[in-house]
């Protein structure tokens, strides 16, 4: 087991976290990521403010998450984080999720791409921020980012309308919106009997407020419990986001 | 100022909950009453697992919130809840949120039903629940419940298709979704200059996941700075929900 340093904050599951399970959804748990890392960068002097007077931010650009299980409704769970290294203008980041009894019950990586807000480009990470968020000299339990194969056949496709509620704080859809868009082409049936054990998701797009998206699905039952997802602009010509999901029964 | 006995919980704002101005969105107070109530009658032994031993369940039939601030990324605010009624099949419910120093930030109302899950009907509220909820002989800061105007012209109309991701763990239609409805109403320069100080919403009928729903709205800057809204089934024939917005200067 890699002991993290980092950063660490706690969680507790609210009604409105739960699915129809008892159980907190994946889009919380990705939510709680998210919030732990920008936490994290707040704590160390570099949250979204301090970036903006330097006219930057990070952007998300992809998510890998795997959980034992669920946390239920009333749990604690804490999310360590650790930023693992910074290539050029790439920063990595780990999660661990722990149960109130110190287990891991979920862990996570994702990759981030600093961004020069004006130009909407990508910029040179400063180097001082290794040292502003202890980044470690050599981080052991590093696992690569694999690219994700391109869907043949279309299972699912579903419409949606961007509604203001999927916007973020700098006007384009949430990344965990993505997410969510993906999962609505999983069948109530198989949601019944699988619970969602691994997902990959990789952001190729920004998405502004009031366009339509297309979500698209591939996978079965007899496919390994496996799926492909992308979502697309409307005219389904752009792909804005995709992604893998593993399953395994309840 | 009334002291509230009852039960209150304590909520942090994560980078999630807040808006383009980084403020808690409405959604996210409305989110955290409703668990604060459950919460309330989890530690008195009446939560969902226990009315659903009896095969009962509360529905919310109505909110009314008035905030003079909404609390800001990184914020901790504390909600009172108190139970301070019981009538027939009618529990009333009213909140106080502070912030850390103690402030009163906000308060709320709400109005509950107590159904047979069965009959899908009211049902008569066991005496005993007013002395377990601690339910006070007279309760002095009682706000009636006032109906609300119909619509009689529509300004704004928009149309939804409801999201699993909509759906609360019984079902149906989450409240706070339709909230969310009645608000995307609202033009996005209004939001930028106002902000909303008192929300009333009825609910009026369950939505099943799979329909298509109608928000419309009525109101503009030069009419005091109020909207009403409602809700209405695709086929535009029934009221699913209806509110009152007011909305002050930022």
């Amino acid at each position: 087991m890699v002991i993290m340093s980092g950063y660490s904050k706690e969680y507790e599951i609210f009604y409105f976290q739960v699915d129809q399970f008892g159980e907190a959804s994946v889009i919380t748990i990705l939510d709680f990521l998210e919030d732990c890392a920008i936490a994290h960068s707040e704590a160390v002097g570099l949250g979204i403010e301090s970036l903006l007077e330097q006219r930057t931010c990070w952007v998300l650009n992809r998510w890998r998450l795997e959980m034992e299980r669920y946390p239920r409704l009333g749990e604690k769970v804490t999310i360590e984080t650790l930023n693992t290294g910074f290539e050029r203008f790439y920063g990595e980041r780990v999660f661990t999720i722990r149960d109130s009894q110190g287990n891991i019950i979920g862990k996570a990586g994702s990759l981030w791409i600093y961004l020069n807000i004006d130009k909407r480009r990508p910029t040179r990470i400063p180097l001082q921020f290794a040292d502003q968020y202890g980044v470690p000299e050599r981080y052991e339990g590093k696992e690569p980012f694999e690219d994700l194969p391109e869907i043949t056949d279309i299972h699912s496709e579903i419409r949606f309308h961007v509604r203001r509620s999927d916007i973020d704080t700098n006007g384009h859809v949430n990344n965990t919106r993505y997410v969510e868009w993906m999962l609505e082409g999983i069948s109530e049936e198989s949601l019944k009997d699988y619970r969602l054990h691994r997902l990959e998701v990789i952001y190729k797009k920004e998405t502004p407020y009031g366009t339509d998206i297309l979500s698209q699905g591939q996978g079965a039952k007899d496919a390994g419990l496996q799926y492909l997802h992308r979502v697309l602009d409307q005219s389904g010509e752009r792909e804005l986001a995709c992604g893998r999901t593993v399953w395994t029964k309840r």
